[in-house]
């Protein structure tokens, strides 16, 4: 990565959205096949664009002075140059799993995080891996390395990992002497395409999933896609179906290009998988830009999350991987908004068709019961005075609606419709 | 308290000052001899004004769009309506100790609150009282009450209690879903003139004291300072020591007050108290309202704290109260100051002599040792690219500064000094 890039902060600009288009050096084909008028007629309209610099594109998630870029690129694990113009201080804590340090990414962020500046110390952290870990206890373990480093408040937190990873470095970040900086660089599809946009950390309780965190802004994300290579099929199956869900709530046309692409994506085709990425970050920034706290249209980010955080915690945290879980509750709401009569019978059929293509559950575990979705969907955050309110298909392809104005008994056929 | 007080939330003008007056009905006579023409000349200029209501004073603490009134009176435990007014949704999470518990102060919150609105569902939960539950563990406790009863982003959690409890259910709600409205009844000195002002919120670590928490605002502040007729005499004399550091950092003249009234004081008046609450209040708010985010003014607040709080978790935490610890600290703050050169003998001896007079600490305990005091001053949360800073007195009585510029020799001698 050239200097260049190392210095092109996003500016942070009070303009609440992102944008995507194509400049500097010419690139090698990229996957956009199926790229429809209306998407190119969102970046026309100057809501999205991604800056290309020497190869890697900039996507701004635009939030006045909490606004960051996300750099999307390969081979940027290695290159410390963007990654150190954004940790400010003279020290840093690198949190990462077993896994992720086992493959050696560990050494080679802290050798890049080193490599040209000796005068940084960089300590780090090894925490077990999976969300069964996301919790208090081993969030601790965070705090108690920074104060046994004697990591002071102008110290930067970075979180190497995926999802787990990403959010408990961002709410020990938010939490730690009641706030430090830090920096993301997301392994995995899922972390790339969801959780390390939009500032949403936190941990599980026992009760609930994510329940306890913070609204907390990273410096910048560092996307490197070549990261992707060693991860699990498994794993990248699951953060494929949180890419389905950006063309399912708002981008018809990437559905589509899903629809055609699905194969060259699960064979790990690198430019369709920058491609996924990139269209998701920049749909994923442009509702975070509009809504940062949730107050509305973020909501929809979380279509088929109230019926799969059930059965992620109904399950035990870590028996199902988050986008597994997200998969089988999509499905379920597309059924759900089937029956409230708000799509039509096609939509939903390719919904299932596409999930099950990527491999990902299409049904909810044997060990669900209906009464456990009854109870654990009671506690979602998105209730209010005790209602629940549910992100559901409505309309044409691309298009949800997020409303606690629905049909109950609607709800209850999908219930029993699923639970075996 | 009259529908007028409760009606009267302060507007949230973006203002950062506070301001002292007297206004509404006539008061019996408080306590306010020696109130001198520096701090009348403040209140002049408009930075220093409570507006007194129906017998009840209200402080604005001034932070644009997280503005919130301090109310002070007597017999306000028992009128809900201020505190009605204050809390939004439908379901409020009533946080205190089993000593307050045991006092009846919760049940008569309890009361208070639903009197005149059994739409409230009202939910409670008692915590085990003292500085050394003030961690995550027990802290999670709030958290699963809440998931338990079913609590939604939209409650409002209400700290009943001293210091601990405040910061502890301040930053519950800071991290409860993502964040969750709070309001602060403070029925400790501590509580009402420190920790229930200015948005500082959290839990401590093994390894340092307040490590892990959030800056986040209450809605309210609702001082009874008939609550302080329970309280018993060392947690008294140690919230008197924490009035008596902002004389010493800003308000010579109400140091003075203190060195004439202490007396009055520590023999429970009613009127004393209330002057010395509202005078520490309105110093507080002007600090914060000028530097929320403690970037500089703020630290000045902590004057004695960096070594007070090496002596809290030296002892490990409950053994001495945060005020006694704070208490030695601020002689040895003094004592520094002096060898620096910074400050006549004078005042040093005036520090020590009213702080004695409290019956508060002046020494520090006999299992600290200068390496303790090192090692546990090193990670204090004001310390920057390494090098601890200090807010030490200097010039006259009221002045004071926060520097790493120091003789470091000098703080040597200090510990050597103190140190047994």
């Amino acid at each position: 990565m050239s200097r260049a890039l190392a210095d092109a902060r996003a500016p942070r600009s009070a303009r609440a959205s992102v944008a995507r288009a194509r400049g500097g050096k010419p690139r090698r084909g990229r996957a956009t096949p199926n790229a429809s008028p209306r998407a190119g007629a969102r970046a026309g309209a100057g809501t999205a664009r991604a800056v290309a610099m020497d190869g890697v594109d900039v996507v701004n998630v635009d939030l006045g002075d909490r606004s960051y870029p996300i750099y999307i690129g390969t081979g940027l694990l290695d290159d410390g140059d963007a990654l150190r113009a954004h940790v400010a201080g003279s020290t840093a804590l690198v949190v990462t799993n077993e896994t992720i340090a086992g493959l050696g990414y560990l050494d080679r962020t802290v050798k890049a995080l080193t490599a040209k500046d000796s005068k940084l110390r960089v300590e780090t952290v090894v925490l077990p891996d999976g969300e069964e870990h996301k919790n208090l206890e081993v969030l601790n373990a965070v705090y108690t390395r920074a104060l046994e480093t004697r990591l002071d408040r102008g110290t930067t937190f970075v979180a190497l990992g995926g999802g787990v990873i990403g959010d408990m470095t961002g709410y020990a970040a938010a939490s730690y002497q009641r706030g430090v900086k830090f920096v993301q660089i997301p392994t995995t599809v899922m972390a790339m395409v969801d959780s390390s946009v939009g500032g949403k950390t936190g941990v599980n309780h026992a009760l609930g999933k994510n329940m306890i965190g913070a609204f907390y802004q990273p410096e910048c994300v560092l996307i490197d896609i070549d990261s992707l290579k060693t991860l699990p099929d498994r794993e990248f199956a699951s953060g494929i179906a949180e890419v389905v869900k950006y063309g399912l709530i708002r981008d018809g046309p990437f559905f589509e290009w899903l629809e055609a692409n699905v194969d060259k994506l699960l064979a790990r085709d690198t430019q369709a998988i920058a491609y996924a990425v990139e269209r998701s970050c920049v749909n994923k920034a442009e509702v975070v830009a509009a809504d940062e706290r949730e107050g509305g249209v973020r909501a929809t980010l979380n279509l088929g999350h109230t019926f799969g955080h059930a059965i992620e915690t109904g399950l035990g945290y870590g028996e199902w991987l988050h986008g597994e879980a997200v998969s089988a509750g999509m499905c379920m709401a597309a059924d759900m908004s089937l029956r409230l009569g708000w799509i039509d019978a096609s939509l939903k059929e390719r919904t299932i068709a596409l999930l099950n293509k990527c491999k990902t559950p299409i049904d909810v575990p044997e060990k669900m019961t209906v009464q456990m979705f009854m109870d654990l969907m009671a506690v979602d955050k998105k209730a209010a005075n005790g209602k629940l309110r549910l992100i559901l298909l409505k309309g044409e392809l691309g298009e949800c609606v997020f409303t606690g104005d629905f049909d109950q008994s609607k709800l209850q056929e999908t219930l029993d419709a699923y639970v075996k």
